[in-house]
């Protein structure tokens, strides 16, 4: 399914007004090449808000939205376990789909949504993840000019307070695709895919669980070796101890200032009684319409530190830009913004130029496979405590 | 062999007044339970150099400094190959031993130092590497205090320019041992191993040579497994491009600060014609008298940047002391000053005690044999593109 450029801006429709269908939802409505056009929520009351709101329709079942003609795309925002249905419904109803990260929790169900969408003639893209911020662009752009050389290692480090944020139970239950490794490292992981450019031959890793009652995985080390060579050092923490924010001017994920710093969530969740308070402070604190989701940041969205070190030269992100250290020295070349919402809507801007344009995306189903073999693969690694190849992992 | 808490003064003899023996020439002459004796030195004119600063004997053979009754250790800093021979021979004569860093190339080569050493009933102390810091010493009492819980993983980063200062030809030869794999990596994994207090499991490592006039390893990303589960992810890289001092106050290896920056010692040396040239003003720059290897630092040595996660903090250095990031949020504790050299001055303290007060050594020949195992294990990991386990290298 094609659209032509003249034709009206592309209408997307939000499954799932939680944390990431919430943020997105405004987003869309900004964007200067697509509107709104509704959304499916199981909540009454979140149904409400979003229509008074926007004007728009909030539907109570999925298939109520997906026959909407204003809607040429979905945003699925459902929980992990609920995306492979979501999307294949999608693609059978002949919309276009966004599924936000991880695009599975197995790779018998990435297959299913590449099946449907390639089966229904429609365009499938996974994110957001961070490795749709300007600044990956930006690094691939000057890598792809030749100014640099190939990439040959990452090292990427990442100290958040993911686990200390209000969850839901099956945020926090590894076998529901709780805990870091599906919900954090895909953005560590997407981005060095994206820099590298080649696929992943093997991982070696080790997690951590530290808290028993997070009983998740809240903390990773890795060691990604890519077909081409290049290698990348990944490390994440989400237990709100060391922020790695302090090493980047304290500038939040999102690009915007922080100001709760070091313990801050750990804080927070003292106050709140059991997992039901919990789940409440958390639509409450990042559920649709919550504060704080909507506006441009000031700076860069990021994911962390990470040095990319290229043939000729390192590359770290700055600020508002990047740093290039070459032969000549240090350099900081700015990032040219768009007029869309950095990162996210550089998600929706993906999908807009594959529909209208005609652009192959980025980040389809076979990229968003290729992340959710690779958590499994850290995950396999971290348990038998040894290197697990790909290939070993197709295999089994 | 032990030593009378109330007699004179320890004396230390140098064996070779290159680099390392030049800079501990003084720091011996400072510290205050040590006498620095004379030295032993093939080149003629720093001999006569040596001898005109301390009115102390300088000789051209290694023999003539063991027979010396006022020598009660030596401080051997030859090149790396000479390092068993002059170890045995110093045992053999009686003398307690600082062998720097790296131990030896070969592990038969250290289970001879061992041997001579044991055999001869003299200390054997490796160093110095940054594993004698301060700050370590500090991070590795504050997990024994109970107050972290163990550490679970390390995440290590240094950025440099080692491979363009000036250097000898071996200096660039793998085969002689040159490189970052025994120069610099012992730094890391000497730190690492303190900190952790397990031995190394298995590595997964990826080395990177760059340059092809100085065809070296220059970089290296490591994932490093040890026995008691935790694990480190260590990199380094010596290409003068990205310095991780930025990231750190500026504040250089030795503790100075820092004010040739990104890419000055590329530029230095392409003012250098040839390898006697580089050699010559290697001699100028680092050799036995060179300005700028004394003084005592504002500010604590350190290594590049590391993360220590424990149970229940994490762990990071500052510019004076450490940072501590626990429930209770960020916490700086200072480092108190001893009299005697951060760094260097631990090494020649901890062969004192060894000596003086009976207390074993934490660096003694075994655990220099560890680090020479897993540089080697590195090696073959990086060339067999596969993870080594240390007994499939024992087997060997």
């Amino acid at each position: 399914m094609t659209h032509h450029a003249n034709a009206r801006p592309l209408g997307g429709g939000i499954i799932g007004l939680g944390l990431a269908g919430g943020i997105m939802a405004p987003i869309i409505a900004e964007h200067p090449g697509l509107t709104l056009a509704g959304a499916a929520e199981t909540d009454a009351s979140t149904r409400a808000t979003f229509t008074a709101d926007t004007g728009l329709p909030a539907y109570a079942e999925v298939c109520e939205l997906l026959a909407n003609p204003t809607v040429d795309f979905v945003y699925v925002a459902t929980p992990h376990q609920c995306h492979r249905a979501h999307a294949v419904l999608a693609a059978e109803h002949g919309k276009h789909i966004i599924v936000e990260k991880p695009m599975a929790l197995s790779l018998a169900d990435c297959d299913a949504m590449i099946d449907a969408a390639n089966a229904n003639g429609v365009q499938l893209v996974i994110g957001h993840t961070h490795s749709f911020d300007p600044a990956i662009a930006a690094i691939r752009a000057l890598i792809d000019s030749g100014r640099t050389g190939a990439p040959v290692s990452l090292a990427m480090w990442n100290f958040t307070d993911f686990l200390y944020r209000p969850r839901r139970p099956e945020e926090l239950d590894s076998a529901r695709g709780g805990g870091i490794l599906y919900n954090q490292l895909p953005h560590q992981l997407d981005v060095a895919r994206l820099i590298v450019n080649s696929p992943i031959r093997s991982v070696r890793a080790a997690t951590t669980r530290l808290d028993p009652t997070r009983p998740t995985e809240g903390g990773c080390s890795a060691f990604v070796d890519f077909e081409n060579g290049a290698c990348a050092t990944v490390v994440y923490s989400g237990y709100d101890r060391f922020d790695s924010d302090e090493l980047h001017g304290w500038i939040a994920e999102g690009g915007q200032l922080k100001t709760a710093r070091h313990g801050h969530a750990r804080r927070m969740l003292s106050k709140i009684a059991g997992p039901e308070g919990e789940a409440a402070q958390r639509r409450v604190q990042f559920g649709y319409g919550a504060a704080g989701a909507h506006g441009n940041p000031p700076h860069q969205p990021h994911f962390g530190l990470m040095l990319v070190s290229c043939e000729r030269a390192d590359i770290r992100q700055s600020a508002d830009g990047l740093y290039i250290y070459d032969d000549a020295g240090a350099d900081e070349q700015p990032i040219i913004r768009s007029s869309w919402r950095p990162g996210r809507g550089d998600v929706l801007e993906e999908l807009r130029r594959a529909v209208v344009d005609g652009v192959p995306p980025l980040h389809d189903g076979t990229f968003g496979r290729g992340t959710v073999e690779a958590a499994i693969a850290i995950a396999q690694s971290a348990a038998a405590r040894r290197e697990i190849t790909i290939t070993e992992l197709a295999a089994a």
